[in-house]
């Protein structure tokens, strides 16, 4: 009924409001309605803390009879708080809408299978394309254990993201890179290049006006050059780097400076790039923002591994001789181009934002 | 008063339906007002028959007393059709509102100003800024003495126009080459390089299911190495090879495959393209579509020759072996970038077609 859709859109609009602080955990929101109106509401806001039915319910003492929507299958299991499900039955709620089920394969369904066998009415899939978008990072990594991969490029308009000398500061508008400040807060982790790291000693925080829990910030250097006074370690919150290299003096004073160095298997001269995202799903990384050069970008789009592009796009031109966004030496002809499917376009400040997906 | 603007939108409007057709005359709307009620209205459709004002005068007995609105200011001179200005007095007008005046500086303001001296109410200034943007082209041959340069590319989303291998077909859909057609068609020439000519082997003619005056074909061609069995030269109407070189038997060879050959100035080893456009405006071209590679699309940006930008964006990536925009061999740091200005953003099928202007 039109009415499930009315309150489940709410539902979501609170969801996303944890997009900056749950993380590991998935983005839900609860909206509780009796007789029409919404009598309660509620969203998880960090792990360890309640969650979003557990803040619903605690707003209103009495919902007998009422109906609760939630963007995501309640829980059966105790984990840092008790299960959601008892919560609702104890509470009198006679009717739940869930916009999907918990993607975990070892939940998948008993949440709902639980409150059904106490007299629940239970409706599934209301809006449930929206709730797939909102954890699209958290149903990855649990049910590909991989994140979900954004790659987000600055370029000018014939497609250069720096210019013939190297230099990139700025192609985009301030609106812009304040624009990117929001993509890196709801990120689980950032990941960058060596290159990148020596050319640009970045800082890769996320800097909003508002809470927001700090990126894990991942650096791929399969020759373990990262420079141990490099920036990014002196920032608040984790800084990983990935390596193939062994040499132990280089990891002591890294690791003394505050890096945690990880080894992975090569693949070539590179670091295998799957198995980098599955180390990353160890970490329990939802969503990965890619913010890199050429080659890195290049490998992780031939080995499939971009779920989602962003290009900001610059009203302005650097001439062929800057550098490209793509490194993709296989490619050679039209019969082997990579499509994508243009999603969004929006304007940010002078600037132009894309998004697109793989075809 | 805004039933003025009212009711030159309409003739602007009106004037817009000469675009494929008005060549080298201006494009003109006219809409006869009474009671404020539209009694007749007109556009100029081809150079030799009536001017916007005869049409819409034809359509009614009697205009006394009646206020005519004309997109550009009405001719007092005998061309191929007699005066406009002496049809509107004659027919008892009592009020003009032109949007702007003609931008011939030969001209410029005596029309107005006799119909003032007959009595009439003028008004000018009345949507200016759209009655401009409708004649830019013959706007900037009257006052510049040179077309109005459109240079348009079809690019993946990483700013590649051909792939490493060099083959382009296509890059954009269907859909963005059929709106191409409808840029050419409002052309008055098509521009392109030699390069592209070989390569790519071009009809350079507007397919539109509308009647069109076909817009002259021009070859830059330096070093006169067009082949004579060209298929450009096949097309219904003009194909012109702008070239240095005085080989007569080659000149001989092309001419009586029905090419027209002109020699113009080298600036280094290239034609002066300045040159290039004051000799299309004396060919009477108002505007002029570039459709060429990257060598000569970098001359004209670098020469500030193109006055407007039309990207076909497709929704894939060539990586960056394939061949880019511009090639702009001085720009080597962000100092030196070229800056635009977005004008325009719309989707064209799959793709995304943008507009903008040196800013």
């Amino acid at each position: 009924m039109p009415l499930d859709e009315y309150f489940m859109a709410r539902a979501l609009k609170l969801a996303e409001l944890g997009c900056y602080t749950t993380d590991p955990n998935p983005r839900v929101g609860c909206v509780i309605v009796k007789d029409q109106q919404i009598i309660a509401e509620g969203w998880h806001q960090r792990a360890g803390q309640p969650h979003a039915e557990a803040n619903a319910l605690a707003m209103t003492p009495d919902v007998t009879g009422a109906t609760a929507y939630v963007t995501l299958e309640p829980c059966s299991h105790f984990g840092k708080t008790p299960p959601c499900c008892d919560a609702l039955i104890n509470a009198g709620i006679k009717r739940v809408v869930a916009a999907m089920q918990d993607p975990n394969p070892l939940v998948q369904g008993q949440g709902l299978a639980r409150l059904a066998a106490a007299g629940i009415e239970v409706v599934t899939g209301v809006l449930a394309s929206e709730a797939q978008r909102l954890n699209r990072g958290f149903i990855n990594r649990m049910t590909k254990n991989r994140p979900f991969v954004t790659s987000k490029l600055a370029m000018s308009l014939d497609g250069r993201t720096a210019s013939a000398a190297g230099d990139s500061q700025w192609i985009t508008s301030a609106q812009a890179r304040a624009d990117v400040q929001h993509l890196r807060a709801a990120s689980s982790a950032i990941l960058t290049g060596i290159n990148t790291l020596l050319a640009d000693n970045p800082r890769l925080t996320a800097r909003v006006n508002v809470p927001v829990q700090q990126p894990l910030r991942v650096i791929l250097d399969s020759q373990l050059r990262t420079p141990i006074n490099a920036q990014i370690v002196q920032q608040p919150g984790r800084t990983l780097v990935l390596t193939h290299v062994a040499e132990s003096e280089k990891i002591q004073a890294l690791t003394d400076k505050g890096f945690e160095i990880h080894q992975l298997p090569l693949s070539g001269q590179h670091l295998e790039l799957s198995a980098v995202m599955s180390f990353l799903a160890t970490q329990a990384c939802n969503n990965v923002l890619i913010e890199a050069g050429p080659i890195l970008n290049g490998a992780l789009l031939a080995n499939n591994l971009i779920d989602e592009l962003i290009i900001y796009l610059a009203p302005c031109l650097l001439g062929d001789g800057g550098r490209g966004l793509f490194h993709l030496p296989n490619l050679l002809t039209m019969a082997d181009k990579k499509n994508l499917r243009l999603i969004d376009t929006r304007q940010v400040g002078p600037d132009l934002r894309l998004t697109f997906s793989p075809e």
